[in-house]
């Protein structure tokens, strides 16, 4: 079937017919027990955005980062936290979160079970940003959030 | 809050906090029991898309249509089915549907429960076209599809 055709991928416990499950990154390793699966990716060159559904196993996390293209994310799976800048968010399934340019955020999977999530961004996109300490204490007082980021 | 900041929206039994349910469309009447939630629309200036949640009661159908803009689903409740162009294909939850450019689509609730996906679209995108007869005549061939489609 040719990738810009109209398709149904069909799904069977979160893997999904012909979707590789792939490392979450190749480039850093300041994240843990989290993967990727590209469901619509830079293969359909018509879609101006990329969905993606990343997995994160009991105590893993995402990296710490930020960047100017911004996050639409909806939980599917389970449930953990979500870092926000200067808060902490508990997030379940089929929450919402949007993520705007330039926010420090973390994905946690920190409710002892899977925190699985569709995250959709645009096709071109800059590279994320480690923040690094002075970042982070410029940017974020909470004790809480401190306590919860991994670097 | 800002609508342009970092959020999340909480949910609960396919609701979202601070987000309406909403009439499918307003132009025309080829649809039967649909909603639509704007989870992440046209207030975040920063997003170059839209994130929109229908949900179809069993019985119900989305508008035939087609369009330039493509479709990137998620299925997160229920099950059903979905007419591109000449197939329909069964879905359920965690189903992918891509919906190139042109393709003649319809989403069923005709498994006898609610059928509800998630849909992103880019923000600046070209207005549905219901197609006639002598379009659907053209491209559509399969009696089974033919059985299917609400026009």
């Amino acid at each position: 079937m040719l990738s810009n055709h109209s398709k149904v991928i069909k799904s069977d416990h979160f893997q999904w017919e012909g979707v590789e499950k792939k490392e979450y990154k190749s480039d850093t390793n300041n994240f843990k027990d989290i993967h990727r699966y590209s469901l619509l990716g830079e293969e359909i060159t018509d879609l101006n955005f990329q969905t993606r559904y990343f997995e994160i196993k009991p105590g893993g996390f995402s990296s710490l980062e930020k960047h100017q293209h911004p996050h639409s994310v909806v939980i599917i799976r389970g449930s953990g936290s979500v870092v926000l800048d200067n808060e902490v968010h508990p997030i379940k399934v089929h929450d919402v979160v949007y993520i705007a340019p330039e926010t420090i955020h973390q994905f946690h999977a920190d409710h002892s079970e899977e925190l699985g999530f569709i995250c959709v961004v645009d096709r071109e996109r800059d590279r994320p940003v480690i923040p690094n300490d002075e970042v982070i204490q410029s940017r974020i007082s909470s004790q809480e959030v401190l306590n919860k980021i991994q670097k």
